[in-house]
């Protein structure tokens, strides 16, 4: 798929530029490492499909903001895969960064992949500087505090969660992020844009649920019955699997509906389609929900 | 001093606005507790001092620069102490940052801070769009890979250190920051100002590697000998006590030849002076060097 080789070559550029010798040579690698294989990359995805349904008038500028969205998703992963989070052995069916260089590296190269996605904002985007600020205000605000993943993990430290805003930063916030970018490279107004990513990141957390509850760790990549290990809510705990298929339907039904008025509107549309399909377990595909 | 309160009050505004309801309250307490009380906020005063010496029209600029660079200072001391790194227990008289909140919140206020840098430098350097472009790139150059703070920090984990790129990875990256910041904010070409930078670095390390084997840990308000504990290379170990000291002296003196030609190039001047007696360990001040 085109965005998928955009994305990658815009990435590999940008990693290799925070390689750069001389740099000290394990961390350089840890950063290739945490980045690829990608998983399905269903942020910037969905950020490329927005800026083309936007006109996409300046390529180089919505690259970047993939690239970048990118950056920050997998430093969340390798952040939170540490041991005092997760503590979990595997991402994407191959050890976890910290346990393939340590953790002082783990810590490092989440924090170089933050770093580096203002980076790549602020030196790639910036042929429009508006769009290039713009873009930097929208995926920090939905990274850190308030009301970014930071928040969003920062929650699972309290004693009383609220839940509504947990879901909101935990998973919402970089859906969000991917949309209103999306639009924003593109040069088009991002606040209509928040309800499509709200929707698709809900939908996201409830398929998240239903996966993780599931599905056999070795078809994951990654440690399995997680939520109940430490204790989190889950939409499965909460409605039941059937319930919770239901649900994920209702959700995206509503994001297709939530799309703004654009010149590529029917193809957003039917991208939405194909990324909602792949959100259902296979396990429970066509079978859980009566009359599918 | 009005540096520092300018400084505290900007500073002051940027962290409410990340606490802002509603937030996980822990994490949102966790960043204040990073940044106050603060340390001699050596690099902002720095920041600050060049952007007046090279005349300061936009205050909010400066301003919004200052509290971005002692984010970003902070933030690696959060995660410099975390027990995979230093193993802390104290940072400025008071228990470190994972000894209050945990390890979970240490990792995300350290992440909170990096991404808040960026977000205020987007937010309130915004009202000219080249400058707060430029000093993103300035600050992600000199806190990410291949030759920033995370890139200073990476080289410990190396078999084989280079030691110029680690030194001025490790501590130059934050002064050369805050020289190009300073002048950035103003309008200046920052480019200049980097070798004013380095040598404060320089100097700055030099004066740490004097503190870490001199001073009492009530004294630091950290724990001493950490460079011998952790094997890592010192100006003491190399050159002896006055030798290090004579070596202070003359990187401080090429520091002050070095600045730009600017309109307030004499009061800075004067400023590097006092911040270069200050880096000076009591003990040694003016009985190690023969003739001092």
């Amino acid at each position: 798929m085109a965005f998928t080789k955009r994305l990658d070559a815009a990435l590999s550029r940008a990693i290799g530029r925070a390689q750069a010798a001389p740099s000290p040579a394990r961390l350089a690698s840890a950063l290739d490492y945490a980045v690829t294989p990608g998983g399905a990359r269903i942020r910037p995805t969905i950020l490329l499909s927005v800026a083309a349904a936007c006109g996409d008038d300046r390529p180089e500028i919505s690259d970047a903001a993939a690239v970048a969205l990118e950056m920050i998703h997998c430093a969340s992963l390798v952040h939170d895969d540490l041991p005092c989070f997760d503590d979990a052995d595997m991402r994407r069916g191959k050890p976890a960064v910290h346990r393939a260089y340590g953790e002082p590296l783990a810590v490092l190269a989440g924090d170089s992949l933050i770093v580096a996605a203002f980076e790549v904002l602020a030196r790639d985007a910036g042929t429009v500087p508006e769009r290039a600020l713009a873009l930097i205000r929208i995926l920090s605000t939905r990274t850190g505090m308030p009301m970014g993943i930071c928040a969003g993990q920062g929650w699972e430290s309290e004693a009383q969660i609220n839940l509504r805003a947990y879901h909101m930063a935990k998973t919402g916030a970089l859906f969000i992020a991917a949309t209103q970018m999306g639009a924003a490279a593109a040069g088009a107004d991002p606040e209509p844009w928040e309800e499509l990513g709200a929707r698709i990141g809900e939908a996201f957390q409830v398929a998240d649920d239903l996966r993780d509850a599931l599905c056999s760790e070795a078809e994951l990549g990654k440690p399995v019955g997680q939520d109940d290990l430490h204790g989190r809510p889950s939409a499965v705990s909460e409605l039941g699997v059937s319930g919770a298929v239901q649900h994920l339907k209702d959700i995206l039904a509503g994001a297709i509906a939530s799309i703004p008025s654009c010149p590529g509107e029917a193809a957003l549309a039917a991208m939405v389609r194909v990324q909602a399909d792949r959100l259902v377990p296979t396990e429970v595909r066509g079978q859980t929900v009566p009359g599918e």
